[in-house]
């Protein structure tokens, strides 16, 4: 409760939201954090679903958000991020959910809930919208630098992940290049491409580019945590510069000004399918339990859907799932 | 006059276009390809700027855009694009511009043309529209891996072009990466961080992150060639996107089309300000002499958008300004 840069109230609005906007019925929420401004928070609604919710006094130990993860686990214990993941560590809950500092996270996720057998670090993983739908990109940032290996791993997260999330039953999966050409990219990427061009269990289509991405020419997205995050943050960028040039070009005009409201429901509909509170909640892949960042800026709308994206991933058979595909990658024979 | 997926109309069209929407009155052409389609392509045109342009004629020989470098290099003799790079080379002429396959037009104009001295390959660099203004940013794929060295030469590079292109005095200087806090990213932008923070001749302004490009945050965006190209791309891609979601929308309410003629103005100015044709021309830096890549798909608006930043860069003094902005790098002291 106390992660994010809106702190408790956005978080305790998030978990109202997720409830009253019909939200699973048979989902409990284990509120961690400091109990004054969480009850404080809760106290401003009339309606809040206190009967499905308990809170646990963490005081006012937490991480902040601009803490090294090096020096936040040291000091981790007690804290509001660690007893929350360590709630889902001893089987106490099903998913944690988490807006704080994603390092930190990362890190605690690792150590208290244990990686799937094979996998050395967990991946980000999203959800993007495209022309045609939606697509999952990962890595996003949790691995800067990724072996041929990792990014195998990362196709056979990324499928489970769009089986589950996406209902997606045999998801397409691509290498990001620099061109869609074979002879394109790096040696990570030629031989990355040549594991997963030779399991038949898993839906390779090969390269694609960025311009790929939008253009939902894959269901799965592979890339390394360095370029996928710098991606993902220039389509948010190109998002927010592009509304703010029709803004600006809005402002100029009356005539204008008028004609937007005759668009009035169409500017709604384009504004909240690129929402990028409606995408939040990326799942750590590569854990024994789930585990979903939340965005840092998000607000009580993006942690409601956040929460939404745990909930999914906790009632589908995902880490079984991921765990299969892991088994057929390796085999090559499974049944993906 | 060989080059792109338009072929010679497009770049006949796209001289036409350069000179008679006010281009240089001093600017004459040496066009190289295929005389016979060159002809019968500016026959179409009773307005053709022919006193100004001089065909070579190089018959049937050209590198095709599907072709591997490495092997269009070795059959390149006599090829239109080894021709106008090698006019150039002699002398003969101060900058060659073509739409044609990528790889080779550098690999033909690093061995014709030649490097600056301590600089080892050429990077494409590109302008970039965003809130502020416009930024310059490189590599944008000629080098998928890069060293720290190359990076900071970037800097210094992508510095010399904001100067010249943008008209920016003190161009400011950062390093893409996937955040700006200092402890981020790989040892290759930790080691390039330190020696640009030391050079007391480059405004250099720490890490931005992929939603800085269209902030504005910097005039120069450095980056290595897989993230600049991917970035880039996922852009271009994010626009076309948007564009799609837009006119579908549109397309569902009668209301919404007729607001939309209230607005026709500001969406063609936001079309004009985002549309790639007007930024088209990705100069080759750290050549010796110009050489302007134009993007494959280019019509007559891509080229003349193209040849107008080889006439740009031509007529500054763009080499000197690259030399002496490398040389004060190493030295720390110059004038930059």
């Amino acid at each position: 409760m106390m992660g994010g840069d809106l702190g408790v109230p956005a978080n305790v609005s998030g978990v109202r939201r997720y409830v009253l906007d019909g939200g699973c019925p048979d989902v409990s929420f284990d509120l961690f954090g400091n109990i004054a401004p969480i009850e404080s928070a809760i106290a401003k609604f009339s309606d809040f679903p206190t009967s499905c919710c308990e809170i646990h006094n963490t005081g006012e130990r937490m991480i902040s958000s601009e803490e090294r993860p090096s020096v936040a686990i040291k000091k981790s214990g007690g804290t509001s991020m660690f007893e929350a993941i360590s709630h889902v560590g001893l089987n106490r809950a099903d998913a944690v959910v988490s807006s704080g500092n994603t390092g930190a996270f990362m890190a605690l996720s690792k150590i208290i809930i244990g990686m799937i057998s094979n996998i050395n670090r967990p991946a980000l993983i999203s959800i993007i919208p495209n022309s045609k739908g939606r697509s999952v990109m990962l890595d996003l940032g949790a691995n800067t630098e990724c072996s041929s290996l990792q990014l195998t791993q990362f196709a056979a997260m990324g499928a489970a992940v769009a089986k589950v999330l996406l209902d997606i039953t045999d998801p397409s999966i691509a290498l990001l290049n620099i061109g869609t050409e074979r002879s394109k990219g790096t040696e990570i990427l030629d031989a990355a491409y040549k594991i997963l061009e030779e399991n038949v269990n898993l839906n390779f289509i090969g390269f694609i580019e960025g311009t790929d991405i939008t253009k939902g020419t894959s269901d799965v997205i592979v890339t390394d945590g360095f370029s996928g995050n710098i991606s993902l943050k220039t389509m948010e960028g190109t998002i927010r510069y592009l509304l703010h040039l029709a803004k600006e070009e809005v402002g100029k005009s009356l005539l204008c000004k008028i004609g937007c409201l005759f668009c009035r429901r169409m500017l709604i509909s384009i504004k909240n399918s690129i929402d990028p509170r409606r995408h939040n909640g990326a799942p750590l892949v590569g854990l024994k339990k789930i585990a979903v960042k939340s965005h840092g800026g998000s607000d009580s709308i993006g942690v409601a859907n956040a929460i939404s994206t745990a909930v999914t991933l906790a009632k589908s058979n995902f880490i079984t799932n991921i765990n299969d595909t892991l088994t057929s990658l390796e085999t090559g024979k499974g049944t993906v």
